[in-house]
């Protein structure tokens, strides 16, 4: 069958000149960043494993809604406590991989320690898994009340994206707090990419918090807000600017984000910025742009005139 | 081997107390719920099965672009049956699911009328299918004529989010309007997580709808939107408050959104609130917000004096 | 057994109405659409294969940091090469698909002129992934010194959905302009559907770019963006309006979006519009909507009065 | 493009004939068996749904041998909860389908009936599954005793071929005696399928059972077989003829299969027919073919002079 | 953390020197094959491949049985086309495969050719399948008539090794016919590996044709096998010896194997040898070796002495 | 809905009572085979990582026909190198997990020991690859040049279960020698469910080994098989009797099952037993039953007078 055209595995790429290309780039990076060629590597946490993670701690906090479908209220504590020992152990070895990571240059680290350390923080978290659950409880309770469309508690905790972030967050933010910021990261970036919504996992909340549509919204890492506070789509809780110090350098772990008091709404497209205080009570009104401190109660809307203006111009 | 250090699967959680906590908690949310514990449980609609019968949908309504990659058009109709036949079944038992969860409280509905109800409903958007179809092809076209960088329809139906989403809209709406309003808004939230397009599946939107971007758009759930309407990302058709009874409750029912009329153009990052008119043809300009009537053919921007504003500030 | 309720399977849904209803919207479309009625169909290039390429890409760029968690440094090369060589073969397929489907109206064009040109496309792209890696890295630097928060290069690499973002750009970038513009955009939107930020694929960008947060940014075909720029959530670089021709038609090829000089920052939300040029070192203020050159080092911020009001209004 | 090649997607297979000729033949072989047509169809068990069920109730059973890698002691209960839960139910929905089948023609079985009938089946079922554990148990033993090459009773739990098809055979003999043959059956053959042991679902076998390789083994219906015997491969304790009626037809439920007493032993590629007795503690040899009852501590061989003759013809 | 124990990741396996050397094996072997060094390569049938095309027949050949679970009567007819429209085309790809393997030193083979013989035992195969489903039909009723324990024909064709052996078979044999004897022989091995019994696909089997149990069945080449035959597990149809031409080599295409007639019934373990006849009705008992004719209506046992010998030694 | 029939989910299983059982029969086990209760537990190797093991050395040995179907041969040293690496690894991981569970009792073993000792193992088998691979070769060749229906040594390899039997034996046998005999039977077992042949890891098999059908093929533990040999289904070469100390256990380690001299030839159901010797170019013929000694070049055969009995009794 001498005429056959080429066969497209015949294809030549040049494959090895590729590979040694990308491994002189390589290369090259590492030295830039003064990392020793070590024979074997270092594994770092993983996007994937975390993901199947948090999908079996939501089913563990909600398991008639979002554990299994065929699930029966009897068998509940047997799935749960299956999915955790299951859900734990993974994040044990994601804790570890962060946590040697961090002691990478640090002599006194030793393994051993390196996993108690890690065994103390999933415990504690697995702890903390009850007060979570209350918390999204009374997240689930404000979107019910806050949204008129909604008909049930059990329809807001399968279709909104707001408790779906909240679910993450609530979770990131204990692993912020216990001290596996990368491992918070990843969890706080799976919501973002799920949802659009992107809350730093250092953001203290309060419970009963409400995100309305959602996408868009940014909220700081030392952003504080109060109970029952609601807020719609694309609204920032932002940072004005970094403090520097004498060298330049931004000065870290100073307040540099929004402080949102009890009972506050903040509408769409609202931008907050700096560690301005939002009075308890007080409404943002859509689009508008905050840097200075808000009273309670007082409600803040875009100046009249411009809005006119607009609709003058029909 | 005596020494080996703590093997890893020997970690303890203390599991029985988290996991008798999470059911105390448990517990405190259903009575609080005033939910009776009921032995067996009751299952939801899912977001998985709902994500599977809507991507069987989308091959059945367009075979040869989105239906297998090997499909031949001689072929078609038995892809097209077969497909829709077990993609029928599969949201027959979700439809029950949702009426059955509606009827939980109802004594009048037997077993047997939410069965016949359920298969109402299914062949009812079965018969659909063929309008939805012509609709997006309306909607391609719109995009394809709308888009100078779009180089065929079958680019646009590959490519486009705004496709995307309002493939799933259409079958959203058709949902709502069937009385399944909670696998309606799981649709729309299908397509809201892909692509950042909140569209509340009660909309009425009409034939020729063109959203380019589209990340950040939201539209209420009482809009009505005419024939060929292009809006782009980040626009808002919301509700600006709530009409509230004698009790301070909202009334529901009432247009709250914006009717937006056919051939209107509402460009990026435009609000408008309320149910408010824009007249056929008139066209929104970026950013503006809108809270009046618009005339037909008017033409709104933002005022020129914040623009000379902020030019004059280099 | 006699008494048997209705068997779900028994449910009719009257198919094949439905599915004569459908073949004839197609058929109704295909002759509005002028198109032959092809006996066998014509394959289209596939979101999903282009998804794993690009995963598989990602891999082979960063293969201690986005490859298989087990890798060791000692098998980098085996594991770059056939990767390589396995996702190379994959894109092959796909770029004769794009390239026949352009050719379908083109006589001149044989299959083996397709082969070889998609065999030179997929060369070229393979020899371009060092030059493309090394743009990445400067891209990591850039969010890992842009960012304060950001602990190592490693977790920016990880986590931040706008290096994900980039990833996919200079991927689509290159394959854009090698000519097979649909593959490009398919992977200009898997990026955006995963991070919410919509890179026209023709965007020409330089090294060290920095996006945070991401979400709502949208950069169009024309724009051109310098070294060490850097934009927040929601900025847009788009087109002011499209120049006609006499009959009315858009003016392709001509720049419509800015051109952004190195070192320039643009806050969030703001709006770019048209071609306009931003000077080097340039600060284009959050919120802000810019038409109009800005000069280089300015600063551009909203009008000042505005934000007065606002707060006024308390 | 005109000169491209015909596209193999362009191929055509005269589908819609061979379709139809298909369906003529389903319809001549429905009427041969007198069955109605019925719009809908019934459901039959389905082998892989059983695959997995057993895959369960193996883990159920053996926790921390058989059950998944990572499971640790203190969760064991959480485990076997957990599994048996879904198991079961998954095996509840098979035990309806076989019984509505079976009841296909029996118009005093309702609905309600059948559930019933199904849900004590599998009530049955999981209350002897502690004693099918003990039962294994003393296989396992017993392999492990019987076999100089075994190390530990892991090994023999995790290797051996026998142990898998007594795990199949104890379930199985469980459904049928429960009145569920063909599940029983499916179960049966799934370790045929596996190991080559084709034990019939009916077979009553006493503790201590060893089947050593085991391929080509074969076990009758109404064998009985005693505690602690041991069978060798291609052993077969089979039926002579069956009894017929008047009418020629086979007589059912006649014993006509073997019955093997306690601690017989049998070598690889005996055959033994009809319900004779093996007494106990009995030998039969390699080989040899049994059609009488063997005394108790009897040893059978071949007759010396064929071995003879064989080496004889060197 | 200097004091963690080696990184298992750290482990090295001298990969390079490993690689080397398989490659040098590869390359001896290759020119002792006298095989050129192919830049490309070249693909051959996959067994997958085949395991899925297969699984694909089964089901359009008996769609309410072998099909999908929740099949309907109503739509048995778009499964049906759209399984063979897509396992059709799998099976077109593998037949190209092996026609270009066998053509691989064939000049006068152009791809044309290949690809148009390809097409044509494609569409032999599909027109074939009525005809091979109705002799499926008749199997299955020989097994329901000849085994008393079966309880209906679904559950013969759900259960029983010896009718899954004859649904490959009988496409094998179809595609052996039809000159593609690698695909029928990986057929057949398939069949193999799931039930121990190992039909040549060359062999020629009539009608209502019922293996029971089967393992260890051995059926070669050039057996010809009339209708309603009945043969039981390890019974071997083989081949005595090779006839040689004058250089030794064996004579091909001479009938080897046993001309079993109609009516014809085998016991357990029965080895008939060489191209010898067994007439109509005949029957051959367990264990026996038969190398000569048996008549019509014979009846063959083993010697009663050697019977008796063995039960003598009790 | 209160007359709805009882919902499925509601059945109640008793599931605390089963749980409770069978922890108390899974206790008394433990306690019988004087296991500490461990409160972590102890992972054992799994069968399914060493399914996945050896389909990955498979494709590494031969690259172009067991490897992946798109694999170009100037890539096969990527991919063998990458598998390798890849493979290795898991199984450093599975010889870890026997190592432990061998040393489990004993105070002397180290955990670094056992690591030195699992990786010196990996490496070990991993130098031993070429040599394997050529072996196979030998198989591949034996079986061609054996069968004159085989028609290519591709045709062998893809399609033989012997071939598939002896990859398996080749590396079980290398484990095996390595003090790896759990793993070596795991890998045994994976080809004795495969492919009915059951290969003792322990067998000392010289190049060029041919098993036609193989069915039933028993081969024990310390057989030794010179070069060139051929047998053919449900061949044993087993043991007779085990010699006993004084205290009548089992004698470990002394030779007991046959040495096959080259150029063997062992026909179907023949049974070799005990620790006799074959001589160079025997043949045994089929169900010929062997417990002498037979000299080179000897052809055995049954009893003529058996054959002519049987056929006497037409």
């Amino acid at each position: 069958m001498s005429d056959l055209t080429l066969d497209p595995r015949a294809a030549s790429f040049d494959l090895q000149h590729v590979v040694s290309e990308l491994a002189a780039v390589r290369q090259r990076w590492r030295e830039a960043q003064q990392r020793s060629t070590e024979p074997g590597g270092r594994e770092l946490p993983s996007r994937e494993a975390l993901s199947d993670i948090v999908k079996g701690l939501r089913g563990a906090l909600f398991p008639m809604r979002l554990g299994p479908s065929d699930l029966r209220q009897e068998s509940e504590d047997f799935y749960v406590g299956h999915t955790l020992d299951s859900v734990l152990h993974g994040l044990l070895h994601q804790v570890r991989l962060e946590l040697s990571y961090a002691a990478r240059h640090d002599a006194s680290q030793s393994e051993a320690k390196v996993d108690a350390h890690a065994l103390h923080i999933v415990r504690e978290l697995a702890h903390a898994l009850p007060h979570i659950r209350e918390l999204l409880d009374s997240d689930v309770t404000a979107a019910f009340e806050g949204d008129p469309a909604a008909r049930s508690v059990d329809e807001v905790l399968l279709c909104y994206p707001g408790i779906e972030a909240m679910i993450h967050h609530r979770l990131a933010h204990r692993l912020y707090a216990l001290g596996v910021p990368l491992l918070a990261r990843l969890v706080a970036e799976l919501a973002h990419a799920q949802t659009g919504i992107d809350i730093h996992p250092g953001a203290t909340i309060g419970a009963g918090f409400f995100i309305d549509h959602g996408t868009g919204v940014v909220i700081g890492e030392t952003a504080v807000i109060g109970q029952r506070v609601r807020v719609y789509q694309a609204v920032t809780l932002g940072a004005k600017s970094f403090p520097t110090d004498a060298d330049g350098h931004p000065v870290k772990g100073l307040p540099r984000h929004p402080h949102v008091h009890d009972d506050v709404v903040i509408y769409a497209g609202a931008t907050v910025l700096g560690r301005v205080t939002i009075g308890k009570g007080a409404s943002i009104g859509g689009n508008v742009w905050v840097t200075h401190d808000v009273a309670p109660g007082a409600q803040v809307t875009q100046a009249r005139s411009q809005r006119d203006e607009s609709v003058a111009m029909l």
